[in-house]
């Protein structure tokens, strides 16, 4: 595999977190006859160059020189404004994509970059809890979905190209409309954080230290999301508030069903049973 | 450590499933001196007696001819009629304990046994999400908490032996009143299990196959308990209901103030640096 012709020759990463570096050391590994620039804080960037995962370090985006590709791989509201900062003739040549959670904004944002420009969204869907350069790793992505959210502007070949490059990095490219995509996660991703966070906070602020010693796995499992921290969801969570709401509605009307149910004694079956065949199927050809 | 005089020779134990049939094991490993006797249906109890973990096996509690210890290992509401199918004799000499998942039902049905009748209410903490002797295994219990349930009658004797009894099989005893052991359970067991029920049955819903083929490990664990069988958890929210409802009420609460939060543009950090800081606590010292 390695020495294949790789789909972009000069790649500039902005942000050498835990994704933006994982997609560095992943290009390495598959194509070594790639350049990787990446854009992030002096003391990231030295960690970065010694770990191999990039060529050199820039401080801005506006130094950028030669690129085929820039990826976006700051916190979501960065990346708006990182796209508004990218030097002319960058946006004239490369293909430009990003890496947030939610999709309508940055689609948006490239709506107002100059005619030519070529942006399509993108959100590798990672498994991560911990953040930064230090947990990046080349087979993040392995197996794992991709999303691509071109819209009916995007050129087939655009699409093309970024899809053989997610391909290269292991994941499986799904492709999807930017709110279809926020819906989605709306539901697969945000709400079961929101979920986890507060369910966690009722159960401590409820019980305590002394009932939290007698839990089980299963409270450990449910809540393990509640460890994420604020920081990167506050952006996530304003960028998508409309469609998380409207998920915390329908999550609400079925614990209120559920709680209707228990006081009149009636059964529990319906709302396990469904939630038994989703689970099913959430399972189905996974490891 | 095997050879020790056991804390109870004579050991009954009704329903082999995956919590008695995990007993018998551990006792057998830790105390082969003693003896056990099953009742169940003759399928499984040739399987258990097969399988090494009982000596014989019997059709009905009736027909326990001597015991030292009776384990009421069948689901919550069969336990209770259990204990009132005792023979005279055995509720006299033995001491009676089960293992049930709520236990302010069962303590109450013990109120009605004959004077002089020993009984305290047991609740081992298991993790494990499959039933039945086949997944039965003699450490089941180590470094788990055993909640006992003595009232305010219980002689201190029969919850030293008891718990003699529990640590020998690797658990970590824990004495709680049956009120509150029930109320801590709405919060830490039962409420997670219904949230992560009502969580899948929602997200399916909501987005189908195409939507759970693109989710992340958060969600796969979050509702890793939405795979539990309604026949476990209908004796468990029924015989509990009023506590879950108020655990339900409190979760209630705090997602419709996340909605509130979200839709009116605030932060989401309270709840998050609550869940964060609980969470912390919960995995304090595990492993």
């Amino acid at each position: 595999m390695t020495g294949e012709e790789p789909p972009f020759r000069r790649i500039a990463i902005a942000g050498i977190g835990l994704i933006g570096g994982s997609i560095a050391l992943g290009v390495r590994q598959r194509w070594p006859a790639a350049t990787v620039v990446g854009i992030d804080r002096p003391a990231v960037l030295a960690h970065a160059i010694g770990g191999g995962a990039i060529d050199r370090g820039l401080a801005s985006v506006s130094e950028i020189e030669d690129a085929d590709l820039v990826v976006l791989a700051a916190p979501v509201r960065q990346n708006a404004r990182l796209l508004g900062e990218l030097p002319a003739r960058i946006v004239e040549t490369a293909l430009l994509t990003d890496v947030g959670g939610t999709k309508r904004d940055i689609v948006s944002a490239a709506r107002r970059l100059p005619p030519g420009a070529r942006f399509v969204g993108g959100h590798p869907i990672g498994g991560a809890e911990r953040g930064g350069f230090g947990f990046a790793r080349p087979d993040l992505f392995r197996n794992r979905p991709w999303i691509l959210t071109p819209s009916a502007e995007t050129a087939d070949a655009s699409v093309a190209v970024l899809r053989r490059f997610v391909e290269g990095l292991g994941a499986r490219p799904a492709l999807m409309d930017a709110t279809e995509h926020d819906t989605v996660m709306a539901f697969v991703s945000h709400l079961p954080q929101l979920t986890a966070s507060a369910l966690m906070d009722t159960v401590g602020g409820a019980v305590a230290g002394g009932g939290l010693a007698v839990a089980g796995r299963g409270l450990m499992d449910t809540t393990r999301l509640a460890s994420s921290p604020s920081s990167v969801w506050r952006d996530i969570c304003s960028a998508n508030a409309d469609a998380i709401s409207g998920a915390l509605d329908q999550l609400i009307d079925r614990l209120n069903d559920l709680r209707a149910d228990l006081q009149r004694g009636e059964t529990i079956d319906a709302i396990f049973g469904g939630a038994a065949r989703w689970r099913g199927e959430l399972m189905k050809d996974r490891d």
